[in-house]
């Protein structure tokens, strides 16, 4: 392990699209981490003086010091560490990554409301929205990933479109995001869940799933 | 001028706080660019070429190339042009100046609000949000500049805080940012208008208080 892999730790809540992103990037690096699982709505007292603004993960430390935000811990993982570039090395195409990814991260918001918003009404346009977004990237994605031949920034931001939508759908009994509808997009979420690095990092399905469907139901009931 | 600074145009109106982050950095930087002088709610199809996302200003054109979002642009114009950094060198010192203007970015929002909700009881709960940012921006201040002793990435920003409260102060007729209240925050507001790089793309104070009386006049008039 090289010198400047000591002392990393992750701390995340599993399942987090936010904390997944780090994961997957970390693992791309080859970089070995300790995960500190930390618990929903009740942070350890070491998270939230590791980030006392915004009191959530993920929180990455790297030899004591903290960082917060995952595009922005994203970004130190591809400085930090070199082998297998995040960002490409030209300033425009660079760019280009942090501006969809930024796009990408925005999105969650849209994605998140579907997932816990039970008025049909509502849902619907929150849905629309979110659509909205995918034809958007369908349009942007020119080849395999949208890093190019590899995965890069823009992918590992999207992962919770690969990862958390399928969850969503299989809850809420909706297809959101169909071969038919969106047939590049779709081909990269397959793509991308079955990328090695990726395929180690996500949480597992059928845990989420049932998760996902216990929360869904104590909304239903405290509706 | 250097070849890299050929053909460089910044699409942008006049007065907004996203566009000013863009002149500041080019100057800071020493790069001519053209301005290219856009309406605001009636954008031109040039400007909808170029960023069909957002549809929004600033757009910063290099050799033909577009790019979108003030943050982006900002890291764009830091790798281009190489003088006068705009981010420190150290990893962690990036993504710590990353952090704090992603986080300066979010609350552009209440500062907005602030100017535009005519409710008092609402304005009064903007203006404390805002306030609370203003409290954790006055703890993280440690130098003359977030940057330390020169300007870089948080303070062009932050730069909203320095140009456009005081106008903003002068409208509603109420103060925001006192020397008593965020003594370093204010001072370092006078030294950020101050300096020499910044002041000479500050958009007009009398213009900008004039246009801004007359945007709220027609508020309260609509109301």
């Amino acid at each position: 392990m090289a010198s400047n892999q000591k002392e990393v730790k992750l701390f995340g809540i599993v399942g987090s699209p936010f904390v997944t992103r780090v994961e997957i990037a970390l693992n791309l690096k080859g970089v070995e981490y300790k995960f500190v699982e930390e618990k929903w709505k009740d942070f350890s007292d070491t998270l939230i003086k590791y980030n006392p603004v915004y009191k959530k993960v993920p929180v990455l430390v790297h030899n004591d010091k903290p960082i917060s935000e995952s595009l922005v811990i994203l970004e130190y993982i591809d400085e930090t560490w070199t082998p297998n570039s995040i960002l490409p090395s030209d300033p425009y195409k660079r760019a280009l990554a942090r501006f969809w990814a930024k796009y990408i991260d925005e999105s969650v918001g849209a994605v998140q409301k579907v997932a816990f918003t039970l008025d049909e009404k509502e849902r619907e346009k929150y849905i629309e929205e979110m659509q909205a977004s995918f034809q958007i990237l369908e349009n942007e994605l020119k080849d395999k990933f949208f890093g190019g031949e590899e995965i890069g920034l823009v992918d590992i931001t999207a992962a919770f479109i690969a990862s958390w939508v399928p969850i969503i759908e299989e809850v809420i009994g909706l297809k959101l995001l169909t071969s038919e509808k969106f047939p590049k997009l779709y081909q990269w979420s397959q793509d991308f869940i079955n990328h090695q690095v990726v395929k180690e990092k996500l949480p597992n399905r059928e845990t989420q799933v049932t998760k996902f469907k216990a929360l869904h139901e104590s909304l239903v009931a405290s509706k």
